[in-house]
């Protein structure tokens, strides 16, 4: 590589165009890569996401921080369930913004769930968790009609065929944005089988983010929870413009 | 052709071997070949079930064996919403074998259910028609359930997202039988989302056919009504064993 | 079929349910059966949307409208750009739900889009149309960037490669909800190409829907938009929560 | 996750509404919590089946088992030819609900034949099986059609080609219930091959389940001979109606 | 085009090179070309075979024949179930070549098997037909054994499932040539489930030629024959060299 | 499983009916089944021939045999490239049943094409295996030509795009068995565009196996060589037909 | 749609930017829709392409212009071989460009080498045609190359299996660029194959663009060409760069 | 194996013909295969390239080396961030090719870019790297646009949506090579996507090569370049043409 090219060209710019921060996808990256973008956001004054990051993986990204770089570890903080980092202090919540349901078909759904609740944290939002309400059994979903009205957004997680978003918009009006999950075998493994049945929906305007894609659903729901608090804000006297 | 070769070899024993008549699928026959099929089976004094036929080539059929052959066309009919063409009496209705409910998602699975009702009726066997519960209004599909356990077996068609008979099998205990209809647009044109979709289902227990298959069902279901005939009568004294 | 069974059991508590009207898929059903419908809505008193109706068809609904139900006919309209038909009056605009912008690739996208504006305008919500600005000649789209400011939701329309939505929610703020269009040739043939694109966008937060699905769009859009009137009015002492 | 919700939502109605036990699928859930759902079940008093749990997890949950939950590790069974776990007392065979037989093209099909004959046992039903009887040496399977001739309905396990269940359903008049199995290479890998053999077969009355999927074919052999007990009672004085 | 350009450039040698006359698939060519082919073949004094002829282009072709060029038309035929036309004279059947089998799983297979036995009938090969051996009616097939016994190769087509050479490898010794056919609907539409069959058969030594390749899987045949002919000429001491 | 039943019924007619031994696909069976099965066919008298055995299961196999068995262990094998087993003594070469030339693209091929060898020497035939004739260095296979002719069959081994098998049948009058192998990356990976390209080849009389089923071409050409032998024999007065 | 929306928002600066001029995808477009944009583009005094037009919609676009804009209709001329329009005179050949020489796999391709000669030809390109250089016949292609040595970019047009470009690429140094063509039947339908086979060509640097893209391969070679003029303009003293 | 076939038959022509070495794709080689081909090219004094090696092969080969062939040991070179090996002096860099540019979508693309740079140093080519210019940030890559305004060749690689050459291509005349990289997940996994996203492109002229392949975009650059170096040289009195 030519010296001069940095690591990582980070789009720091996010917040202020989006108000979203970058987030770092941490699959293909190792751990000396991420502790280097945790170090440059952390001199950037940036709260840092990092998603899909093995267990074993952020052991070592833990261990690296404490040794060499103490003052990003105190700030540093593993979310095994969600399978991602963070570094520097999460927002607290911000009531205006209201609240998202995270809605799961079964509990092999949970990582993708547990990392769009992250996602939103690190934005202030609030979110409720509501498991195994698979349209197998249906009354599981029925009994939760009236804490699911509370919600400004649904983010509904499925694998398998994936009706559970299907049924849930085809019961309540709100945005509810699908998550396909790779749960499954045979036709439905990968999670095709789901994405395919939610983009498919008889259910009225649904829309849907990519396989396993939580955080996409989570920034989805954070565009329309922005949106919707500039929109508020716009209407009283006093709200400067969000975008 | 080597002249001995006859146009088709019909395969007159099955009903003798499995208790259904050999059904005949029109979709890539021409008039001439329906024409001949028809009065071979006419001769061996079996009852003719040919599916998949447009109107054009029904009536194209039906013409000729007015012309040419009379006493064929006395018992002739085009059932046009079933895509099908029968010739011979269709048996009376045998309460023996129970009641099978046929289920759509929308209108435009009518044809697929037509042609499965259709193919019991050859067989005896009694249906009734659900038309329109999708699962986007759930409440429709619910105010049927006490109608539906009037049933021995369920065949469900249903297009786009195929949701329809996993929430069916969750909220009854009797066979379902899944038909994927290959009517949708995107990625669910052809029917192949729907089919996956009931392949993945997570309710317990359903069982799929082929896309558009609406005979395949219907046959699937009459080998449940056999056994259980069967087995009814095996239990008492007189009965002779089907099989 | 069952002499009881009506055509189509109509989901006619969608708009109670979930502020919509219930939209009839025309692209499967013949004009009589879109005859029939069309009647039992205005029976209903409900407004009636037709989508995927072919400019034939729409002529033949047309006319035997004008033959046997005047009554029906005075309220009657084709929109032929957008492939779909209406019955009864249109709602005038609300201002309270805000702006959608619907943004094309190319003219090929005009129908999907045109659709989607339809469907909002069903629903009372004002739209705008911003036509080839497809990412090849990136300065098309950066002019038009000050007045997509204005949209609450924006509404992205793309064939081929389908990268416009990405683009576009890496300068944005606002929810974009992305239309994969069935235009294309070779491996875009069919809009497959374009959808997994904008499944699998870099940028952040998009959400997509069916292939050529712009009615989807316009009810996801919609959901939106009556989320944020319901907040907004939930915000201040007098106003009825919407769901 | 929000402390109250509980790890799984169990579908405990499952047995009253369908006559089925709820089934855990094991392959995405650890040991841990693959335990947790032991406990939950037992305390419910109902019998546990994980379905597609490895040699190593079933070790780890029975050693965790025998030392924190002895009560529950008294009536727990590692399965290991069916992969699967089942904790609490088997019903008897219970003779009214008859024969099922589950035929395997091969030994690599074994897996999932033990699948479903321990679903099958699990709810009280007796079942044979019968191995290497695949098509390319016809005479195998012939030379079994009079034992075959004793069972209700026959499921069908085969990978390759999986032209088994055609032959079968051409031969014999019961309900066959073909499974497709993932064993293969290049276009049968995964078992898509024999999946699609099975759909598009040219014998009627053929119903698919899954790919692998042992306990999806036992649920729908089940549902079968459920209706057929209940209808058989049904048929006599005494007898309380099955659903 | 560059004048000088010829229409064609076509592989004269390759009788010389391969013992096979060079066929001409007519699918994408207009009368025109075809015309034009067939006069330049005439000139070199060689045998022309052009496949998938529709019966509205043969009958163009054969009208302009006449006209222009009567020559030619002398020993044009157009060959209507094969859907192939052929100009010049057809050589006489070479007993030293043997016979090949075609085999049809039903009468919709059979343009395909009709274009296998014209271009064997173009070489000099003599075949026989056998119509409707698919394997849901076992009995048809094993009927014919002995009778298939004489064939040097057997050609086996099929639609649907595709399970016919499969269970024909398992019986017999000889070459089986196995050819997908385009007849199905849902997973089998296009021929690939077929295809899939095919290859993924558990029956040893199947070879696979491309979906409808008729003419395909007979200069597949022809390649075994005239090297069978070949070596049985070596072994003798008058023959002459082999290509 | 009920006690009775064997591990595995194998097909021991299979060399009376076909002229082949049956071999056993030793990729999803463990080293006990394997060794299973070498006993069953030790006391049948019964060469045995495993394929797909990685190197451990080899190892483990043999050790075994050692162990428990002295009697199977002396003539067992472990044939490492072709990464198969052989139990009893491989029958002598027979000269009338001619040569088989085994081409590979590159080395990567190595491993099916040893197999195919592999396959061939234990029914008698011999062959010889000629590497690195891939088509973007042309002249490699040009300077073959000469000593390909000697071949009665050719097995073309290719991964990539697979022309391999194309350019050759073009150039050589003999069978060309296509062999797709399971190298390459990106959209060649598993061996899917070579078997396309295989059998979309302009090249008249190609046929083609499963992907990296070198068992099944050295079986296809077997056929081929029985046959041929079979005919030379009937052609003599005293020889007895094969089948 | 809103009344100041222009019907297409043409990127007349592509000229200035790239050296191309922009192309119409005619496939999509009505006559009318092509009228418009043939206007105003000659408004703008560019010159027109319009590709992918049917002969159909050709003669409605010219009858069109020569009644309502006879100054366009002197200008416009349909290319029939091309499937393409242009309006405006086309450039005199620049000899400093060089030579592209277009080859075809059979006469199957030539519409889409017609197309490229077109796009080279608007653009002052000269080109040359080689047809009917399929692999299956290699010394077809062996003889033409003296003459291929003479281009400076050669594109390779080839349906089927695709192999030309692979062999093509192994024998001259100079940029091949692929271009499948929609040619072929079965697994070859569509142009998928030809695709598949190109990109995993085992010939090093050829490069590929999508199927049928006749147009898109030009301007790949026009890109390379422009770059090239401009380097060698570059080296010597006057020459203005290019971009 | 013949005793006397060599490993593998090296294209040591391939320079004199092409301009190129033979690179050697060591994924499915082992470390013995790939240490005899560096001897064997070592003995016919060429330069080694060997790609898609893994880091732990490339430890075995290089150990291997110092312990039994010093003297090529001494110019071996483990190219850890290409993934790659190279043995043999590398060329000086030869100005008249002119400068590569590769792009990186994001870090996660490096190792294919690196491979890219490093088969075209291996012909003297200068390459320079620009990294994270991913579209959903788009002032990154509009940044650096003066600086790639100095390449002749643009290499563009990116995963996920892979819209990177599409933006590029429509801002810079240079001819672009798209490289899809197998980054992502869900619809994205494998790279599929966009390799899709590229052919389907709306720039126009982009061209394109299989998954990860940055060695055949490093081939097809260097193609463009040699072709230039040619072509300005002959534009020379003294230049020797190069092919």
């Amino acid at each position: 590589m030519n010296p001069s090219e940095p690591l990582a060209r980070l789009d720091l710019g996010r917040r202020q165009r989006l108000g979203m921060i970058e987030a770092i996808w941490g699959e293909t990256k190792d751990a000396d890569q991420i502790t280097t973008i945790l170090d440059r956001l952390h001199q950037a004054g940036e709260l840092a996401l990092v998603t899909r990051v093995s267990a074993e993986k952020a052991i070592k990204v833990e261990e690296r921080l404490r040794l060499e770089q103490p003052q990003i570890a105190a700030g540093f903080e593993h979310h095994r369930q969600a399978r991602a980092l963070t570094s520097g202090a999460l927002p607290s919540a911000d009531p205006a913004l209201g609240l998202v349901q995270v809605l799961c078909g079964g509990t092999s759904d949970l990582p993708v769930a547990h990392e769009a609740q992250l996602a939103l944290r690190c934005h202030g939002v609030t979110t409720e968790l509501v498991v195994d309400v698979g349209v197998a059994g249906l009354h599981r979903l029925l009994e939760q009609l009236p804490r699911l009205r509370n919600a400004r957004v649904l983010i509904a997680c499925a694998g398998m065929e994936g009706a559970l978003p299907t049924v849930l918009a085809g019961l309540l009006p709100q945005p509810v944005i699908a998550v396909p999950v790779s749960v499954g075998y045979g036709v439905s493994a990968g999670g095709v089988a789901a994405l395919h049945g939610m983009l498919a929906s008889c259910a009225p305007g649904l829309s849907v983010v990519n396989i396993d894609n939580g955080y996409g659903a989570a920034m989805a729901a954070l565009r329309i929870l922005l949106t919707l608090r500039g929109a508020a804000a716009a209407d009283r006297p006093s709200a400067a413009p969000r975008c």
